[in-house]
């Protein structure tokens, strides 16, 4: 049994412990014998893979109470594993949810570090530069580059502080190690998801 | 004596105490018998207006006392009018300067409301959203057009008001008004930047 979860920039892998990703490129390349239990976020590659051999879409045996609409199934797999804590994937998006008592209280979406960096760009050719996300946050930016660099990063840090409290924050995502250092209730799970995804497996007695 | 401040979307106009703007393109043709003092951050219209009759370029003519490098002459011109307080000019993007006792202590530059909304369709169809500035920030957003929205007015506001601490806010830019409405302390002045050129127009006795 394999694991994969397909977002908008990579497919990741689960399988026994270990956790790879394939470019959704790869991705379309790849064929196995063993059952792969999947969610995706992208609706082209969703299509695609309907009706695909040895590929279940997990997706329908998800039971997760919210009122949130329209909910990303990698952010339910996350969320429905955690009983209290404040969930943030930072990946191309940055996705940060609440849930306490088992209760899924809501959540807000800010860009990811790399979709920032792009938005820059087509502003203006001036702003055409790497976002350093070691920028120091203590001291006001006495250059462009690092003007851009503070903005994001303490725009985010200070959006996710208020919104923590004093809740225990979970962390994953292709930057989520990065941010968790700045949180000294931080807990940085790259399985997170694939948990929610064993879970599920297992109650909707599926293997 | 008109006064024009050309930024990356619009050339904002001044004369005799009424402000209007113009695209681009309807700038380029443009023209008139009086004398423009123009400050243009967009390199590409400042080759085109080099040389041309009655435009004058007033950058040269500023003296501004910063370690800042590569500060654009929009926020110079913006600041040099303001001895203590915070500067916020939200337009394409949103840049925020501080000033102490007469100097510069230094800034950051966050995407303006319409640069986000693009960063998010960038990232998935899913989050192709209007940004709603009127979201409600005190309660977590329940729908993706909320999440997105939520993220980015809150992200701005909550680096504004611990940057800010208790000085006064000037803000500026087609989006300064909406934002000067989440402060007690704000003051919403279109004309900053145009007071910062008749200053210097003074001080170099040009006129």
């Amino acid at each position: 049994m394999i694991l994969c979860d397909i977002g908008n920039s990579n497919a990741d892998f689960y399988q026994d412990g270990k956790v790879w990703s394939m470019s959704h490129k790869q991705f379309k390349e790849f064929s196995t014998q063993e059952n792969v239990y999947y969610i995706c976020v992208n609706d082209a590659l969703k299509s695609w893979l309907q009706g695909r051999n040895h590929f279940i879409d997990l997706e329908p045996y998800f039971e997760f109470d919210t009122i949130y609409q329209g909910m990303g199934i990698d952010r339910i797999a996350a969320c429905c594993t955690i009983e209290d804590g404040m969930i943030v994937d930072a990946g191309s998006a940055i996705t940060v949810d609440i849930m306490s008592g088992g209760m899924h209280l809501g959540g807000f979406i800010l860009p990811g570090l790399g979709a920032y960096e792009k938005c820059y760009a087509s502003i203006s050719p001036r702003l055409n530069l790497p976002v350093n996300p070691s920028i120091a946050l203590d001291a006001l930016p006495q250059k462009t580059n690092d003007a851009i660099s503070y903005g994001v990063v303490k725009s985010i840090i200070m959006l996710l502080e208020v919104t923590c409290k004093d809740k225990r924050i979970f962390f994953l995502g292709g930057d989520g190690k990065f941010f968790s250092k700045f949180f000294s209730n931080a807990i940085f799970d790259r399985t997170l998801i694939f948990r929610g995804m064993l879970k599920t497996i297992k109650e909707a007695h599926l293997e």
